[in-house]
């Protein structure tokens, strides 16, 4: 059965885009603000890495509106309807988001980022380095609705 | 200021490890069992992805083992004492752990994978599609320490 589990923000995106937006997320920069819970040696040593892996909440979709099921991916009818676990979309249990995006430097409890696709004001559950043994081993297949839709994402 | 956040567990891990070890997880395979409030329909078109994205809790970590601040590494004094955010260990604020596998199979609202590092009854919070797209854009760039550690955490 279903439990219920308690999480604490540990930060905010603050700046970046104020509204969602499909498209073009690269360009973006952001910082994300630790809550007062914590002190600048939490994140000591985070500038050894290139990107960073951000664990987020889509706090702007309603209840409401999480599929638990399957739809098309951005309602695009050409491509499958799938399951809600085999798309990225943020109308979802839970409604979290992870993107690995690219650190741009750190100072005291805050740090800047390029290329995190949560807007400003996001609260923020969780921070983790982006280490080459974490990416996936072996090689990466995928449909071609998912390439599709991840050709004007980042750029 | 931090805020309480109330999510659900989506599915729980079956078998693989009973018991936390820190290497060797490659060769782990486990089921992903989604609770009751989902369908096989929430799995549709997984299957065409080789990866997936795991978004799990680390709930045997007791609350007052939770590390906000600094700490070496596996408790390794030769590799340098670093912020929380900026590894990946499970005694974390909000004891979450996130992990790209290799899919094995889908059946129903069940699925099969290898080289998840989460042990037997791990509450699931989130599944995503490993998409291209998703991975790093650019060089990862990582301290020693990391690629060090890494090294038998997998094979």
């Amino acid at each position: 059965m279903s439990e219920a589990i308690e999480l604490r923000t540990i930060g905010y995106v603050r700046g970046g885009r104020a509204e969602s937006i499909d498209d073009g997320w690269d360009a973006v920069t952001a910082e994300i603000a630790l809550t007062p819970d914590f002190g600048a040696e939490a994140l000591a040593g985070l500038d050894g890495f290139s990107h960073v892996e951000v664990v987020f909440l889509f706090n702007r979709v309603a209840e409401s509106a999480v599929v638990a099921g399957a739809r098309h991916p951005r309602g695009r009818t050409d491509w499958p309807k799938v399951g809600i676990f085999a798309q990225r979309g943020k109308d979802r249990p839970n409604r979290l988001g992870v993107t690995i995006c690219r650190l741009l430097a750190v100072e005291g409890t805050t740090f800047r980022v390029a290329g995190l696709d949560a807007i400003d004001g996001t609260p923020v559950l969780d921070v983790k380095p982006c280490m080459r043994g974490f990416l996936p081993r072996g090689e990466v297949r995928e449909p071609d609705w998912a390439r599709e839709l991840m050709t004007g994402y980042w750029a």
